[in-house]
């Protein structure tokens, strides 16, 4: 419970209108996109501008209240989940575009506005901002940089953090930094920068970004690859790299996906195949025609079935639809959707597809999979039912054994859904003690009172690695 | 004075041939490539393996002893200076490739292999390592990992950093972690991998790095633009990008250096002009055809007096290796070359090199400018004497005012040569007193005995800031 004091303090700092501690106005916030994972917050905080953020940092830091920064709360990692209670910032107010410079590429926004109408104003300029997370029209950047989400055009563009030039950061003791600049090339120092990408809100408060754009494509092509077998899709993926083409996407469903996907979007996927690859390729007309030619080339040899080039822009956003709504639609089916991305180098998905079916035979739990195929992020999605406890311990044991492998194939147990809560327990398993050592003496080292977005990242107990027989 | 048993121990570890104590294998660590820096360590080793170097930096850790990390010590910045003793770290024996994967587009290397020499490698698979510092040709992987190396194709393909996928480091505790994988995406923790880039070995050593590589473009060219008004160069660099093209290569050089570089190297380069811009892209024919044709129709709306495209790859040649000897070239005219790197985002280089040529002029001293214009990086240069101290002092009055004026400029003190002890007094006007105090705290947390690299980064005292008169 907060005292009456503290209470005060905070409307003092921000206005009666912009805190909430309704049984209510809690709730909404005691849990975000995660199945699984509710905890109630005690308050919520609306803070209108950097200062205020500051001056809440240090309320909190002073009366050892935990703040957890909270964007759209489409995590997948339990990563605003309030696990310890404390206060919850929204960035409602904080979600202007500030400037986008055509001269320098770059754009500068508050952390609460929206990514996809960031995009939208981004793409009016004839710019591009690559990164997009499949929930990106409800996500904020603010949200994207501390997840350093990835999403669909990974491969060829990489992720959220290879485009973060420039942060403000409110500091757990309340001070206010600026690190980087609109510069393509600046080592005054550690790369506070990149060290706060990613770092689920446990190292401060990101109020100010500014982003590297780059100049929007020509042109772009979409086509779908169909195979009756799931391995052949993966070789074709390999393929396509060794001869040095990098598409935008190169992504994967397997049959129960696209039948899920089709049940609900009825765009005409064909549903009587065993996996598609979804596949983009952007630039100059010439250079796109080749390499679409040249990859459909490589599917054929590969024993696609078919390869179905989109003819219009409306057929490649119905084909780029039936990727995005891949999780929606499977989450229709049952009660509870678990949605994993255990990730490993693209040469090793063949062997990741199979395991994640071995396993999800060998658990009897029902497992579907799609995901990013040409970085090897894989979302292998279980479809089950929290009530069913018998049934979630054999999930958590398949997801425990498909991290396990994913590590064994030089993977890791996130690709670009973060760690939270959720991860936690595994992430030893990937850095090893001494990884996890170094990571806990920064966290202590910027947040020595613990108070940025506790129980995150690093977990009380770590999980035993399992077994595998092999 | 180092004790006998520290030698002896130290010789268990690598072997009696692997140190090194004598006063001349101790001078010749004593300086690196920069002027006016110098101080004797008290030891030198060669490790052969990464168990050597963790046992190194154990026995260092318990007997408080400093550890120099050091490549070819081509850095700018007495990164590899041994400021207050010990011991300097060589990788001499570490210096091989371990794999080059051509499915995940990897390379995985040792520290002591020499940039070019794995450029060569990566390049007989056709496929591509963009960053070329200009020392690439002695420069090893390990210190540009250390000093986050850029070069000449910064503006379109990023810096070492957007290159390192995964490290082997051992910490100052002499625990080894491995950082990232063969991963585009790895949101497992704190991203360590970047944290460690342009470290300058202040936090741990490198004893492996994995890193990305690309399909090799299909094709280049090059071009001069020839300028009688720097600005007008400035200009076209500006209006380049606003038009939506961004050249691998975007160079900059003004006509002390052409005259300088001229006569150095006979390339037949013009040295009647006031400044030139060295034009590379690379991509496919088509796209490289058409923004050539279009940047030279740029080059010469704003002004150029020639555009002058190259014939042949010989021809490309010479031209790029004009820009790449400029510092040589420039050395050789007098007894001490003090290079910098202030930076500042593109579209103030105007503004940047018309107060380089005042500054330079107010404290009546010898500047020269060249640099990567595309990314805002400049290279000052100025050629002095350090035998005449009043001279040397005018010139860091100078060089003081151009740190200040590229920061007032939203840029900052290095944008490619790192802090080291040379910028270390600088540090505070770009980050403020509150980034210094959290990059302190890291430091302190990675090396609380502070043995690792001392003295680099952060300085002892701040310099005070310039009050430049408007």
């Amino acid at each position: 419970m907060l005292s009456q004091t503290f209470k005060d303090r905070l409307i003092q700092i921000v206005g009666k209108e912009n805190v909430d501690d309704s049984k209510a106005g809690r709730l909404v916030y005691s849990y975000d996109a995660t199945p699984q994972f509710q905890s109630m917050p005690d308050i919520i905080a609306s803070p209108r501008n950097t200062k205020e953020v500051a001056d809440i940092v240090k309320l909190c830091s002073e009366c050892k209240v935990p703040i957890v920064p909270r964007g759209s709360g489409t995590n997948l990692c339990a990563g605003t989940c309030p696990t310890e209670g404390g206060l919850v910032l929204l960035f409602k107010h904080m979600n202007q575009i500030i400037e986008i410079d055509e001269e320098n590429l770059t754009i500068t926004v508050q952390p609460g506005i929206i990514t996809l109408d960031m995009i939208h104003a981004v793409e009016e300029k004839g710019l591009f901002y690559p990164p997009d997370p499949s929930s990106m029209k409800i996500s904020s950047i603010g949200g994207n940089i501390n997840e350093n989400s990835g999403g669909l055009r990974g491969l060829k563009y990489g992720v959220t953090r290879d485009y973060v030039l420039a942060l403000e950061i409110v500091l757990p003791n309340g001070d206010i930094i600026r690190t980087g600049g609109k510069l393509a090339k600046d080592v005054a120092g550690y790369d506070l920068t990149r060290l706060f990408v990613g770092s689920e809100g446990t190292l401060g408060i990101i109020t100010e970004a500014t982003l590297k754009l780059i100049p929007m494509p020509e042109t772009k092509k979409t086509m779908l690859a169909l195979f009756q077998d799931l391995e052949a899709a993966a070789r074709s993926v390999s393929k396509i790299i060794a001869n040095k083409i990098i598409p935008t996407t190169l992504e994967f469903l397997d049959q129960p996906t696209l039948i899920a996907v089709e049940d609900f979007a009825k765009i005409g996927l064909p549903t009587n195949v065993k996996a598609v690859l979804l596949i983009e390729q952007d630039g100059s007309p010439e250079v796109v025609n080749r390499d679409m030619d040249k990859m459909a080339a490589i599917c054929l040899e590969e024993d696609a079935e078919a390869v179905q080039v989109a003819n219009s822009e409306e057929e490649a956003d119905a084909l780029r639809t039936a990727r995005r709504v891949a999780l929606s639609a499977l989450a229709r089916l049952k009660p509870t959707t678990i949605l994993e991305d255990a990730t490993v180098p693209r040469s090793e998905i063949a062997k990741m597809v199979r395991a994640i079916n071995e396993i999800a035979e060998k658990y009897r739990v029902n497992i579907s999979t799609f995901g990013h195929a040409g970085d090897g992020n894989l979302h292998p999605t279980c479809l089950t039912d929290v009530r069913n406890k018998e049934e979630i311990e054999r999930v958590e044991q398949a997801f425990a054994e498909i991290f396990e492998k994913a590590i064994e194939l030089g993977g890791t147990i996130t690709g670009e859904h973060g760690v939270g809560v959720m991860k936690a327990p595994y992430l030893e398993w990937k850095l090893g003690k001494e990884g996890i050592a170094a990571m806990k003496a920064i966290k202590a080292s910027f947040d020595p009172l613990n108070i940025m977005n506790p129980g995150k990242v690093f977990a009380k107990d770590s999980r035993k690695r399992v077994v595998v027989t092999r």
